[in-house]
């Protein structure tokens, strides 16, 4: 078998993405709580949540807004800021309380990503509600959640799935 | 059925260029001449290209190099400057000899993308091997060309596809 080219790892990444983001849809329809969006980038994927999840509050976490002029979320949604601190004021005002977190906040070196999954691990578990879900660019390793296996269309290790306890 | 998203349109060029590309490589299997690769971006095509293509001499087309470090083409294999006057050398060179063109040189603007297309349509004819491929992600209007139907898993309208006559 030919190598996993960087253009097959993108097309991969997109449609595991895409296929653990309709599922948990589906799972959390009968959960109340927000929707955290971290990383806003291009704004494609707040894009896809705001479409899919017309009735549920979005709050959209990142260092700035530089993303597509019609995908810019309101104001009042926007958490702006380093990451440890927005989570941390995010604990506080919705303490275990969103029903689903997309987190999409991997860059390409690997040293960054590290530090990144181990600082999620930590903040993650005190904003998602019990049966809540984390849908993760990066692997992560929480005590309180548990991993759960790629739904159908996605290829195991492109994106991870993981509920809270 | 819910509107496509900005992540929908981005997965499904994703998959369509994918599946074009691999149709296209198989195509070509036993025809002479070279592959262009139009627009460089951060080299993921031309990684794949060079990937699925280790014999064929690849060259790129782009104003600038601004890839992943492991994506640079050899200084010999680039066409560096505008389009126009860069495929104008390549028509000398290579006069209707590429087998394939990978064109990727759509914007986020309407205008450009309608220039951009005129341009194109002008001047791949010269530079394509009579029987030649031109994958493109902006439709192209070209006398000298047939239009194809996409390859399997490859939604219509999302990439293009085009065999020189």
């Amino acid at each position: 078998m030919t190598k996993l080219t960087r253009l097959d790892k993108l097309r991969l990444r997109l449609e595991a993405q895409n296929a653990c983001l309709g599922w948990a849809f589906g799972q959390i329809e009968n959960m109340d709580g927000p929707v955290f969006e971290l990383g806003l980038g291009h704004g494609r994927t707040y894009d896809h949540l705001r479409t899919y999840l017309p009735d549920r509050d979005i709050f959209v976490f990142d260092r700035e807004i530089d993303c597509y002029e019609d995908c810019t979320p309101p104001d009042d949604r926007m958490f702006l800021g380093n990451i440890d601190e927005t989570l941390q004021s995010a604990s506080k005002r919705f303490p275990r309380k969103a029903a689903l977190v997309h987190s999409d906040m991997g860059s390409y070196t690997e040293a960054h990503n590290a530090a990144m999954s181990a600082k999620l691990s930590r903040l993650l578990p005190e904003v998602v509600a019990p049966g809540g879900l984390i849908v993760s660019d990066l692997p992560l390793a929480m005590d309180d959640a548990e991993t759960l296996p790629l739904p159908p269309g996605a290829l195991e290790g492109r994106y991870f799935l993981y509920r809270a306890l």
